[in-house]
């Protein structure tokens, strides 16, 4: 019987992973509101860790996430769901992913191509930026 | 400047994605010091939650995971690996993901097929299922 393990903060880390490309586009967190919510509605929903409540990706951007298929890791700690998103970028700052940077010898760099631009999307805030 | 931001818990969440496949092999948690020895030996190393000590993945199966490159989000709160995975499976339970099973409205189901007995690579104990 699958009972998924949440965190002591009550969060469950979910990979969201595009589910045409095989591109990891990002890793939020659930409580269990939010998974219920997004089991319900189809869309998937995270719990803000610093605003403290429901966020529905794509809220304020419009980019939104269906969920099309959730897996679960052998521990049930960890959530995969196969995703298709609504808009050209899921991350804030205008990229497809939010792994859109390398870490070199040198730092970082930059692997990815902007998608669109992010004050035109969020204006000068960027409420997305709250896993 | 990159500055990886570790949890409260001195943890950074690291998803490992095969490099070839695509495929999300498991989501595994590193310190400080198991970035350093990852970025160092070239083989992923985890933060054992349960077992509080380092973990190299395969240590003890044989099956280990060669860090190809190291994704930062853009948050820099989570780590996405490309690895080879130098065995048929990544999963202690015997598949090549550990996440390996859907969630259904019934429940479960399981949607991969098994890649090695983990019997006979692990004994009757189960020492990597750790994350």
């Amino acid at each position: 019987m699958l009972q998924l393990k949440y965190q002591d903060d009550g969060l469950i880390p979910a990979i969201i992973q595009d589910r045409h490309s095989g591109k990891v586009l990002m890793l939020g967190y659930m409580n269990a509101e939010a998974y219920q919510q997004t089991l319900v509605s189809g869309f998937v929903t995270f719990y803000s860790r610093s605003r403290k409540k429901l966020w529905t990706k794509g809220e304020s951007s419009g980019h939104r996430l269906v969920a099309r298929e959730i897996r679960v890791d052998c521990d049930e700690d960890a959530l995969l769901i196969q995703a298709d998103l609504t808009g050209p970028g899921c991350c804030h700052m205008g990229y497809r992913s939010c792994f859109f940077r390398k870490i070199t010898t040198k730092g970082e760099e930059i692997i990815l191509e902007r998608e669109f631009d992010p004050k035109r999307v969020y204006g000068q805030e960027h409420p997305e930026s709250q896993t």
